[in-house]
């Protein structure tokens, strides 16, 4: 139902994920799975797009923070990208999937402990594109979360 | 003549750069001049997509490689990002000018010279975003460039 909710968020909100057709597939207590066709996204080579493989694994970060303080009862927040490195290791030669890890319970709860005390906390994510367990993209960003 | 090539090569190549409708506006001997209206990469906040901010910085980097090794007379090459890293300090809320900065001619030498004798040879690319002096996104890549 959350899922649903923040794909139809984010393509309404961000067209460039609606171009892309980015779906939020899945999420368990370890990661959140996130999809586009490799068809809208492709580059000169044929391959992923360097462009769009920063975009998902972006947007899913911000999507990791939302869904974690929607759950937490946080429901107005303000969620923003304060920087990211990208590491592109492989050509992403099929339909992406993008996997974001989840936060540690710890990180969680001292996030949650923030946003109660100060209004504002931040958190690290890092995600993943894989092929064949082999490793397209690295990603890691800091994601600054305010309650609005 | 040689931008206007550009813009239709990622254009019809890379679908992601046309409906963010990127422009390659001009180049002189210190930066290369990309746009993007702020229309079609905005976010839930109506200010300038991470997404779109990390794409377009991305793309003119690639694109400034590009134009350097056509100048240069190698009209073949595989252009390829390793990493960058991207920092995000204040929001965009105009119309995207992404300012990448041309390497020194002694970085552009030793380019020339690795692809003349290897084949292959890789640039530090850095560009920026700004608004009213004032840097709201800064972007470092690595890319690197084979002869095909």
């Amino acid at each position: 139902m959350l899922l649903k909710k923040l794909k139809n968020k984010i393509h309404s909100e961000i067209p460039l994920t609606a171009f892309m057709n980015i779906d939020i597939k899945s999420c368990d207590k370890f990661h959140l799975l996130t999809t586009a066709p490799l068809s809208m996204n492709i580059n000169d080579k044929g391959t992923g797009f360097a462009g769009s493989l920063s975009t998902i694994t972006t947007i899913s970060g911000w999507g990791l923070c939302w869904l974690l303080t929607q759950e937490m009862g946080f429901k107005n927040t303000s969620i923003v990208i304060l920087k990211s490195d990208i590491r592109f290791t492989k050509p992403v030669t099929l339909d992406i999937d993008c996997l974001t890890k989840i936060p540690s319970s710890q990180d969680i709860e001292v996030l949650k402990n923030k946003l109660i005390k100060k209004g504002s906390g931040s958190l690290i994510i890092k995600s993943s594109i894989s092929e064949d367990k082999n490793t397209c993209v690295s990603f890691e960003g800091v994601y600054v979360i305010k309650l609005i």
